[in-house]
């Protein structure tokens, strides 16, 4: 039986899962762009990323982005994966931390030299940090749907990541299909164990459009009542797997899909799709959206 | 309660509604397209249009084209919106035909200039001519879920035509969301009433991919029983109600779907690829297939 959500949230990630995987742009543009985002409407917006620059040289200016906004309706979150990740990003005002890991062996070892477990542990005095700051922690598990090193995921090793996080003390798993291999049946059979065992408020789903099933598996999740979606303006963000091939699916996609299915959503999809080509435009590149690039041509 | 069909039939509208709506190429090229994507396991393929040229030029070597191939085992069809398109079609050798109407007053006005009804009326010759020589044929309703001149199309209206083109002696009905707007409740309900009056296995459906949403409309009828998907290679054809937006849902999508779901579809992917990365060379373009792209890129 369908059980559609009323209401669905959507957590906008282009600026920081999409932005991380294009060319730099200027701290003005993801001021601009994140200011645009809000106010097309989205109250869930990841803002940045508190990690390296070595490694991520696109989300060396986190601080900066995230200073120079004044968003006080806008729940404004950053990719934290260490104690010092997250000092810098309360620093900048973040009131919500993200966290990253794996349903992958391989995966976690080549992302972030370490096994599940020590990645976990990893996160214990982030956690500790959050919580004495009053701070909501998410977290992301990767790979949910397929690895690029392993092929396919036991869901059970979804299910059993996801719970430890949530043991952690985060507030929400976001299910990542990072390689964009999935299609509605694993979605299905993944969601319907994982909601055996969790409810559907502490579940979202995080897809790539690689082979194109993004938004099919979005509402494969939303038939099973999952009501957080997470998405990129414009589909920002490529595939590290897979060079020339889709990155997020488009938030602009996921809200006509809402539309359509007459779900609530509270977002402009004019202004959003305005935002989407104003940092296109400044990446030298059109929206990956159909929709966007639809009502442009109209 | 879902009732995934276990075999899909694909229509592969590439060569004719694909072309037609792109800069034209040689007859080789048309040739080529059609013998790779034979080759790829494709069964039905529509291979031309016996149109006026003067309407539609990038189908006027439909004779050409057919009368160039030796496919025994494939399903050639092609458009005959008239008698005297359907005897060159046969002379051609083509096995199949199509006739074209709307579920929409004001496009079957502005498309094929006369009303619904009259439309229906003017292919009694092309049927007589079709029953005569033991040719099958199918009938396309476009505009089913929304139409670029009225906007929303009554369920009932589709309903009426697709019975009487049935009644005209249609095979099948392709029902066809020619503008891409559908979303996937839409064509829940529409599959819902029409399968209250007509058979499943007499039901086809041919999305658009305007707006991003063809593969979740294709989900939503394959949940209903729905077993025959047309499809394009490449995503081939746009849209000429937003130029530079996209056209037919590619053929490539709808197979990692399939797969996906497990369901039975005899065509080989990457042939099919390659098929599509053929023609799109010829006319100076990518596929507009995720999954295309990302195969590609591997």
């Amino acid at each position: 039986m369908s059980v559609f959500p009323q209401k669905v949230r959507i957590v906008e990630v282009g600026a920081r899962d999409g932005l991380q995987n294009e060319k730099a742009v200027t701290t003005a543009d993801k001021v601009a762009l994140i200011n645009a985002l809000a106010a097309a409407g989205l109250k869930d917006i990841e803002a940045g990323a508190f990690v390296s620059p070595k490694w991520v040289p696109q989300m060396a200016d986190s601080a900066d982005v995230i200073s120079a906004l004044n968003l006080p309706d806008v729940n404004l979150s950053a990719l934290t994966p260490n104690l010092k990740g997250a000092q810098a990003a309360h620093a900048a005002g973040i009131k919500e931390f993200a966290i990253f890991t794996a349903a992958s062996e391989s995966f976690c070892q080549k992302n972030i030299n370490c096994s599940i477990e020590q990645s976990i542990e990893r996160f214990s005095d982030v956690m500790e940090f959050a919580k004495a700051h009053n701070i909501k922690v998410r977290g992301y598990v990767s790979c949910v749907l397929g690895c690029p090193y392993e092929g396919e995921i036991d869901p059970q090793a979804v299910l059993y990541v996801s719970q430890k996080l949530l043991a952690l003390g985060c507030y929400e798993i976001s299910l990542g299909d990072t390689i964009g291999v999935g299609t509605a049946k694993k979605v299905t059979e993944l969601l319907t164990l994982l909601l055996q065992h969790i409810d559907k408020s502490q579940l979202a789903v995080h897809f790539h459009d690689t082979y194109g099933q993004a938004l099919t598996n979005i509402y494969a999740a939303l038939n099973l009542g999952i009501a957080t979606v997470d998405a990129a303006v414009a589909g920002l963000g490529g595939c590290p797997y897979a060079k020339g091939a889709s990155g997020n699916v488009a938030t602009e996609d996921v809200v006509y899909l809402l539309q359509g299915l007459g779900i609530k959503h509270a977002i402009d999809l004019q202004r959003l799709s305005d935002a989407g080509w104003q940092i296109t435009k400044a990446l030298g590149k059109q929206p990956v959206s159909k929709v966007s690039i639809a009502l442009h041509a109209k």
